[in-house]
């Protein structure tokens, strides 16, 4: 246990809470490594690692052991029945999330659950029912758009806020990974939309938009989008199978503000391995971000003179950033998995407070209205205009 | 005269070529200069500086004195008849280029136009449809999109045609500036639809999709776009006056080759002064471009082994590089006028060898006609999709 | 406990290794959280953190509580007792290392210490003897310069073992900080020679040396160095105290390859948070390295065709880089904290092994013996000539 | 003839001021595309291209033809008796420089000479007193220390001289080619010491000085440095031939006002093609500057809270930065050369109101003597410590 303060309830009062976590593939392993470091670093109220939960028993127990966990379990349902179990942090498969959310809440425990928040509308719009009544009898949620986390995004959304930018005109997200590229690579259920729900656009399409709506505190009016599969089929066990989900997503949005936005989303732009670039445009200053310079922020000011003027780079580094004075001297970066530490401390401090942790499941729905009326659209097909360019006849060349 | 050899015709045989050129603002001191210094970097027939033609006699004097031009002269028709003229160069504002151009033909000249190649679609056509009928009579013509002549896009155009980058699956393109930033800069005629023809779309939309179909060397075959106007009124002589053309601009493009392209464009992304990028995504490579750094090419090979991939700086600037060895030793860059002075000379050597140079009046032609499809996308509105976010109440914030 | 598994020997063999750590400031939270982590991703022998031992009682818990140690004490000689303490890692000041080092190898203990080895040369060199004659005995010993465990030098390393880079020619060093560049901030005792050793040599040069050595695999043969202290005074308690120790250094060293590597240091640099940068030459093949970017490598491969040389940014985060398999997907970017999870699972992958760890305090006396003939050089002064320029008359300046 | 106007003397009063140029290799091709451009961007007192005098008569005609000279010369003296040319502008070899500049100052004629001054000192001291001399009697002089003309580096000299680095305290200069990388390319006379003077010192490091003295503003009083020849034998007509020059230097140098730069140069940095880079750090900001990327300057404004401080990268290319009003609209990026066109342009501005220009031979002098000094301290080698470091037992490695 990371945080024997905790059992004593010295910084805190109260007893620990119990943390019981579903799942622990990728997700798991990065939820297990906030929940392990979070009290080294951040006062946060006393809590207990206590049971991971999974459906293999030997492969969970072997991973509870790994990662922390002082117990494992199999069976979810049992465990919500637990009264030493105060919080759910669901890492489960996206399918599984409503059925889990909604009976963890009503059990009475608070739950965070990963992005995307469900597979499908319907189930979002449970979800967020199941959270907005939970909340009333003090039942507190959360969905996990780690990248809200990151202090150099926190410190953007601080500076917008502040007015450092003036009136955003324009921003540019794109989400570029690469993962996809080779044509060859097998099929697997995450391109399957009976499975994933959906592709590049759920997945990171979904981290892309929630980020325009943080930093600029705007909702979604309008939509315009396209999606395509450039491989639209791949091997499988028993031969070709069919890619029914898409491997890059294009989008404009308008937001209540005024703001555009484009959004831009693959897997297959070779060389980009994790890349979500934001870029905002106000009329008195920019912002640029890129995900695989996690601990930087590009600003420039357009109120200093234009002699001087020109995009910096702050290494979001220093104690006086958001998160930073938990960790190291200047210029010792942190890393990606930081985001859920910083995640996990505030779902714990607003449960602590008695507080509505943000972004909440209305949240998380909001983007997957996004999403599915990106889908409505690049479906529709209307605007899209046919050219029948005459042939050009060849000329001598560059 | 800067290529007194030509006098003797010593390096190339025939009498120099007599140059006229129309226009002396922006692009003409920029034309001038590539005419002044072409022939002190590279072998190209023979030819005079001629005649400049302005609209006020006194100022086209002083501009032809200053720029290297041995006559000034007010009406370019009564130049078009001159014997010792062989090639005009038109660096008028749109609006002149057809009547100009379609004449110049007529009367034999090689023609060399700015672009946009017109501001209406009926006019380009009917360009399009003289320069083809022209060059049945061995008279030659090009459009100046200046940035086909960048070494570094000319080197990624030779990647790409190698094979280098494999398939090409997605192209990024944006090219952002920020001149309109501020809502109180006044009303000018690049501003209003009937002098312009458009706005950023027309203007710098034009070079990022000539660069995706001269990179790829392919055609666009559907469009969708979206156009978008942030400052709609501007102060004028006698109060404020209505912006009748674009800001920014977004749009999709598919080729025939199968590759989606996005492009982007504004002026209104405070801090980007001049950057046209690209971003061009293959299933061996890619290559990343910012005209703000002009001698340079981001190259990624991804069939080197995986541990050692990246995007490499390749700084455009050595011998075996596009137009580079007529410059100075490695290392030493050069500037964005000299996309100009390569262009002098591809039309030079194209005319003297009897070829037709490229863009032709039909590429350009075929760049227009993209553009009228993003219009007409952007006007419809079809694909639209409206959202009514339910109001998400508030939480903690991050 | 954060290995379970630890605790019944199913990993690896024999009864878990305790663990005791002696401090808790920087270093030893670093370390604190490389010990609590490295079992949640390495395959490492089982061991136990154990006692965390500090000065104050009150504090010491405390820190013990936070980090994750079982027990707190505050008498280190009465740990280095105890049977079931097998590993001693040392984070106390310098001026300790000697004392603690010796008497826990000569009580059997295997010793992580962290640089610089000691204070003085000849603390440095008696622990080195103590580590060569314990080793003898199975009692294995190392010096913590995490700066090894960077994947990307680490990686740089085998680039340059495989001859990716041919004959290295020259190496440029440089770590440069800005904590002192406010001439106002006060006395510590960091910056009086009897308490610190010396200035940013000790410090920081040591690590920029190490990682000389380290990547060429060289000794060092010949030393040449400048130190320097700009801001000379600074307040004190009780009124202004003199800065004993450098602010800043310079040097070159020549290593028994012939590669000559330059060597500069600052506290002053403004704006350079933590940046230990390298540039490393060669007659194949160049490396580029920048602390405050601990993702990347830069890595220009002179034997590809000039026409598509250039330097690239691998993003250290693929499987196959060194250390990487056991993090998160490509592109998801670790922190600096994780040098010392890597450096712990090396020490105790070692140890488990039987074989001698690296590096050893041989080679943190190596370093050190380079730190004082760079400060004899520059006691020296021998070489340095002085001008006496002649006024030069005003001009009219640029 | 670029500049009709000055035939008649329109814009400045006068008859036009004649040039003769002596040489007409890579800095003549250079001198002369300034010339020719020059009064096409900015407005200069009327001047005339005269002529171009090289030794053999054939090639120096055909240059005078491609690079804008009316005519061309191979007796150097019998021009410096002409009455029609008022200016000789020097690129030839440096052991010429003395000879020519001497006796073209007693003709009457005003001098700008490429750097190097000379290649000696004595060559350099009597160049010095000439031009001391000449001055009394209105001939002005100029060495072509043509970075100073970059705008982004006259810019930073402004930042320092406007005080918004505050105190200075340390600059990190280096100079960084790879032409020599290749061991079998072949001897030439640069690498000879009769021939050439020096190696990487003279011609690279001469540069990095001068910048520290611009930029600072101030004078060198000590000095201490190392040289070395990496390929110490290179193939020759007859076979191996000794180099004699330096590949690498690297100094320290001390300021009457107290800064300290280091200097390092190399012709071996493989992929660093003309790296320029300077750093400036003092105690309110710091710049950073490479002349690969020409038209930038980083720099960090230490007096904004520190919460958003960070290097930015300025676009020089604004028409309120240094010269830059004369081009093109921002973003438009201008190349190597036009360090020239400003040089000339400031040595005739100054010529024409009658005052002396900077640098000055005395200027041109001072660097002289640091390069001296610098090598008589390499040669001295009295500050080297030798080391006979004990073999360290190999260990596990990392």
């Amino acid at each position: 246990m990371n945080s024997p303060d905790s059992k004593n309830g010295t910084t805190r009062d109260g007893p620990p809470l119990g943390v019981a976590m579903i799942g622990y593939a990728f997700m798991g392993k990065a939820h297990s490594n906030a929940w392990r470091n979070v009290a080294a670093f951040f006062d946060v109220p006393a809590f207990e690692q206590k049971v991971l939960v999974g459906r293999d028993a030997g492969q969970v127990a072997a991973a509870a052991s790994k990662y922390g966990w002082t117990e494992s379990a199999t069976d979810w349902r049992s465990v919500l029945e637990r009264d030493d179990i105060h919080i759910v942090d669901i890492c489960a498969p996206g399918w599984m999330h409503a059925e889990i959310a909604i009976a963890a809440l009503e059990a009475g425990k608070h739950v965070l659950v990963e992005k995307p928040l469900a597979n499908t509308l319907a189930e979002a719009e449970a979800m967020a029912d199941a959270a907005r009544s939970a909340r009333e009898r003090g039942v507190q949620s959360m969905i996990g758009f780690n990248y809200r986390r990151v202090p150099a995004l926190a410190l953007a959304r601080e500076f917008i806020a502040e007015g450092r930018l003036g009136t955003v005109r324009h921003v540019r997200a794109a989400y570029l990974q690469d993962w996809l590229v080779d044509a060859d690579s097998p099929m697997t259920w995450r391109l399957n939309k009976e499975t994933a729900g959906s592709g590049a656009l759920g997945d990171i399409a979904s981290h892309a938009i929630d980020q325009v709506m943080f930093l600029l505190g705007g909702s979604v009016t309008e939509v315009s989008g396209r999606l395509h599969t450039f491989v639209s089929s791949r091997p499988g066990a028993e031969g070709p199978e069919e890619v029914t989900v898409d491997d890059a997503a294009w989008a404009t949005l308008t937001l209540d503000t005024g703001t555009i936005a484009s959004v831009e989303v693959s897997r297959m732009a070779t060389g980009q391995k994790n890349s979500l670039k934001l870029e905002i445009y106000g009329d008195k200053g920019s912002l640029l971000f890129d995900l695989e310079t996690i601990n930087e922020l590009g600003f420039l000011d357009a109120t200093v003179p234009i002699r001087e003027q020109g995009f910096r780079r702050i290494l979001v580094n220093e104690p006086e950033h958001p998160y930073m004075d938990a960790w190291w001297p200047q210029g010792h970066v942190i890393g990606w998995e930081h985001t859920f530490t910083h995640e996990i401390r505030d779902f714990l401090t607003a449960i602590h407070g008695g507080a509505a942790p943000s972004p909440s499941f209305e949240e998380g729905l909001a983007v997957q209205r996004v999403l599915a009326a990106i889908e409505e659209s690049a479906n529709a097909k209307s605007s899209i205009i046919q050219l029948t360019t005459a042939a050009v006849p060849a000329t001598e060349g560059a």
